[in-house]
């Protein structure tokens, strides 16, 4: 039924955008393809066929196949969570998190993250090559949810003879996916730890994507999504679209506290549109180092699918009923200083669990690191992780010392 | 000295976009010109001539030239406070506070506003022609800073022979003004109201101007600021940037009361990138109509001079210094929710003039409008400072009913 590779080459001395544009077809990653004949029936109606999904997995899935975690990333995060880069050759982006000895331990758990349907590192998306015509997808590529991205996951949990999740966590998007795990597949999903997220996108949230997608879509080189077969790049638009959105990653205490009013290597104001601060040179970097490994079209997608994300709406307007007589025992975290997915978000959520008489801690971290806490050595946020994971595997009987078993 | 005009004419039928670029040059406001022989020093060291002045006034000054209240206008403000617009043909953009009974009662009060140097509604800016070369200056007019332009400010009242201000009053950057008014001519100020503003911009300040600065520099019709010349224009980058400001402009809450995730004109999603949102389509129209009346360079501009804008920094790093033994009387006036220019930098200033002993009243207005209360119809905002304003005027002896003199 399923066809799968594990091509984890080394990384390549070539540009990284050169490297960035391999990775949709043929990634650095484990590959589970799927076949034409099997297509993926999209929230939108469409239906996709061939589908690849990219992964990494980290520890030893154990016997008992009971001590899986499954971690689902962000926006424009990947399957790369404790792993070197294969584009820019940095460590994986939870590497704080995910690790031998680390809150979510390899010792113990044996972990899985995938690419996100719609992402540009190997999991079937707009920059991948749509076989009906040997070119890149572009817009041809069906708009999808949320719910695809974790429909795509079932269908690697499932190649991989995994039943049941131990946890599945993830923080912002990630989140998102998370809280749809454990609404859709509630007996796949022993315990649940959203993190930086929200039950829908608000106004604000919609709006703010919305401005990196116009400003996409204003760069003439982005040529109505087939700058990949025409040889260009919209790399301004993209970057001022990654611009935008990294103030809202940031907390305004993060900002000043890091940059303040800070000059750029000069004592005085240059009187000039130059970075003469250093929260302009910040930015400025944070958006040309975004393009050269994000594809523009991934970025409306994945944008696109957070903007449709309103659980409640699937079930009547009712959230409490998303999460009806749920087994899942939950674990919801907030950052203080987030306002892009703020406290308020996540009792949100907390409340709709309780209505419904699940199992759910709720801890608001106090951190002044704005959304971006999640991704960073929160000590309190490590040791609220460590701890939910531990309880939840004592109480399923998982091992400390996990028992290594072909995956 | 100086030479004025008066060329209050009617709005023109052409398209709004020419009516604009006319607007640099001729505008249909009152015109103080200064001669070239008379250069205006900036504060980047260049100096700048010959200058000219838009202004609009309203009501009439009294015998005692002692009823006159400056309006300081906003980043992309300008001096048509309450008649309609010769661009956009709307009703002015403080129509609300100042008029015959208004808060800012025309019945009483003499009130001038001027164009900013830099802006592009008549007074000295990118868009105007630069006598040197005959083109537009673009990026040869030099950077400036909100001191220079109240010097700018400051050559209008001379002009009309009002030596002390009974008010000096704006919000936002009009609100920045306020305070460098205070500051540099505290013998001129007999009040001010600073509104919704920051006696410095922070890091997420500049940020956010920067994003919107980039969007424009990314735009292939800005040409190095030569778009007039070459008869483009950076209409998306433009858009984009108005865009990603007005998010900060409203309150999460505004936009979720205003839009929440309400469809525009259709049932259900899409799956498009159409705007399917309402607050898709209301920030599209925001970013698509600002650009038929406001310069891109302009933008550039007035942006950078907010960014510059740091009152303690002129006063070796202390705000109170800068306020030190002032005369004037004060009212600081905040949003609760405005998140662009919270109470808190309300109340350092408010600190700083309570260290100086200053007469200083500070009133934080409970509304959930965001930044753009200060241009909305909220009662206890124009019961404040109407208060305030009826106050100061009967503390100076101004009468109710203005005695008409020759301005």
């Amino acid at each position: 039924m399923f066809e799968i590779t594990n091509p984890l080459k080394s990384v390549s001395r070539r540009q990284p955008r050169a490297r960035a544009a391999r990775e949709a077809d043929n990634p650095q990653s484990p590959l589970l393809r799927l076949p034409e004949g099997e297509p993926l029936a999209l929230d939108s109606g469409a239906s996709l066929a061939p589908l690849q999904i990219a992964y990494q997995t980290y520890g030893t899935l154990n016997a008992a196949r009971s001590n899986a975690i499954l971690i689902c990333h962000a926006l424009t995060g990947d399957q790369h969570v404790a792993n070197s880069h294969p584009v820019t050759g940095k460590k994986g982006w939870w590497a704080t998190m995910v690790g031998p000895g680390k809150p979510i331990d390899t010792e113990r758990y044996f972990v899985i993250a995938t690419n996100v349907l719609g992402g540009c590192m190997g999991t079937t998306g707009p920059a991948s090559t749509n076989p009906a015509t040997g070119h890149p997808y572009g817009l041809d590529f069906p708009v999808v949810t949320i719910r695809d991205m974790v429909r795509v996951q079932v269908l690697l949990l499932n190649h991989l003879n995994i039943d049941q999740l131990l946890c599945v966590t993830g923080g912002s998007m990630g989140g998102m996916q998370v809280l749809q795990w454990a609404a859709s597949y509630p007996e796949r999903v022993f315990s649940a730890m959203p993190i930086a997220t929200a039950p829908r996108h608000s106004s604000q949230n919609i709006a703010f994507h919305e401005v990196g997608r116009q400003a996409i879509m204003a760069d003439p080189n982005w040529r109505g999504g087939r700058y990949l077969d025409e040889g260009v790049s919209p790399t301004k638009g993209l970057a001022v679209a990654r611009m935008a959105a990294h103030i809202t990653y940031l907390s305004e205490k993060a900002l000043q506290d890091k940059f303040g009013r800070n000059l750029q290597n000069r004592d005085a104001h240059t009187f000039s549109f130059d970075a003469d601060f250093q929260v302009e040179n910040y930015l400025r970097y944070q958006g040309s180092s975004f393009v050269d490994r994000f594809d523009a079209n991934s970025y409306l997608y994945v944008t696109r699918a957070c903007d449709y994300f309103d659980l409640a709406a699937d079930y009547g307007g009712s959230l409490a009923l998303a999460f009806k007589n749920t087994p899942t025992r939950f674990c919801v975290i907030s950052f203080t200083s987030d306002w892009l997915y703020p406290t308020s978000a996540s009792r949100a959520i907390v409340h709709a669990l309780n209505a419904g008489g699940a199992s759910v801690s709720f801890v608001e971290i106090a951190s002044d690191k704005g959304h971006d806490a999640f991704l960073l050595e929160e000590p309190d946020f490590h040791a609220t992780t460590r701890g939910f994971l531990s309880a939840v595997a004592d109480a399923r009987g998982v091992r400390q010392a996990a028992v290594a078993v072909p995956a």
